[in-house]
């Protein structure tokens, strides 16, 4: 979903936006365990059966909150890069966006799908399903993504697309936690480093002229 | 401290090895702050205010929780490798300690400094605090075996030892991620395979040679 769309949504639905972008906020620090009704109640100064008639249980708040976070993403992340040509182009600009929207995210406890999945991975249930579903289908993008352009000789057979999708993941998660427990202003930047290096390793002649061209936010 | 030492410990001092053990397993699941002296009471079969007489307060049992983590961290994965030669012999086996003891792990939650970092970033304090300095401590520790093996020649110079144990770092949590999360039987072979061609890529010619006679678990 594009973000122009929710403009017009009538006043009901803003509000619900409203309330979904404050959950997503408290859930990046305390879990979505510790997001109840009446914390956001207390944080919104909003009646709880106002809470009530949009969300009937805790589980139905977590669910809409994971589904709103997924929205974000997708027009933070996804929908800026639909323009650019499929293969390493479009590999590298959703990499690039993706961490700047970890990077800067305003969420005051930061990346919330690293929050939420390192809380909930050992409560079985529809919410963590709903977590595997979300994370599942950005590594399935990705990984798409990473074997077109091996097709398209942008980068080397060579590149298990795999394995190489599950270290720059792994980059991006390593920035999240070096920056939030460590405070280091260097994490993202060697996240970046990580990923631009890793894709030049795995660089045909022309994937690394792709690379060059796409520039650097080192 | 070794594990010999374990055996020769009065009763009094058994009793709260058993405590912290159980706190171990229990908060890598649910947390530090799911680890309540009711919670581990009830688990252990204990009264109250016998976890009382060990632990006068929860913060006091989340302190002595992280420091007896860390004790087995170090048992498990630094002490068998101190008769290995400095450098790129030890970083390998230190390497190769620390994927098996996440990946084999007893704790119900997985790996135990990867469920309290991400719970524990964002509330400063005592035990963030503590967080902080052990895992900072590993980096730091991975990043002098690092150095080293540089000046001896059996890594590149162009190697950055900052950014490649920033590297090899996430793609261990990435596997933990990818095991508790996606119930992914592959996850730790990735993290293996990661690790060993990106010291591959860095190693010399003497490098190759000792990674090579250092075997592989893939």
């Amino acid at each position: 979903m594009g973000l122009a769309e929710f403009s017009v949504l009538p006043r009901g639905e803003r509000t619900r936006r409203d309330i979904l972008r404050a959950s997503i906020d408290i859930a990046s620090a305390d879990g979505l365990d510790g997001l109840t009704i009446g914390r956001l109640a207390n944080e919104l100064q909003m009646s709880k059966s106002g809470l009530f008639a949009h969300f009937g249980s805790k589980e139905d708040l977590q669910i809409a909150t994971l589904e709103a976070a997924s929205d974000t993403f997708i027009a933070e992340v996804v929908v800026p890069v639909e323009r650019l040509e499929h293969g390493l182009p479009r590999l590298r600009a959703l990499l690039d966006a993706w961490i700047d929207s970890v990077a800067n995210t305003c969420n005051r406890g930061g990346c919330f799908f690293y929050a939420v999945s390192a809380e909930m991975d050992d409560r079985p249930g529809k919410v963590q399903d709903l977590i595997v579903k979300l994370t599942r289908d950005w590594i399935d993008a990705l990984t798409r993504e990473m074997k077109l352009a091996i097709r398209l000789g942008e980068l080397k057979k060579s590149c298990d697309a795999e394995l190489v999708v599950f270290q720059l993941h792994g980059f991006v998660q390593e920035g999240n936690w070096f920056r939030r427990l460590h405070k280091s202003n260097r994490a993202f930047h060697m996240t970046r480093e990580s990923v631009y290096r890793t894709l030049e390793n795995h660089a045909t002649t022309t994937g690394k002229a792709i690379l060059a061209a796409a520039g650097t936010s080192r």
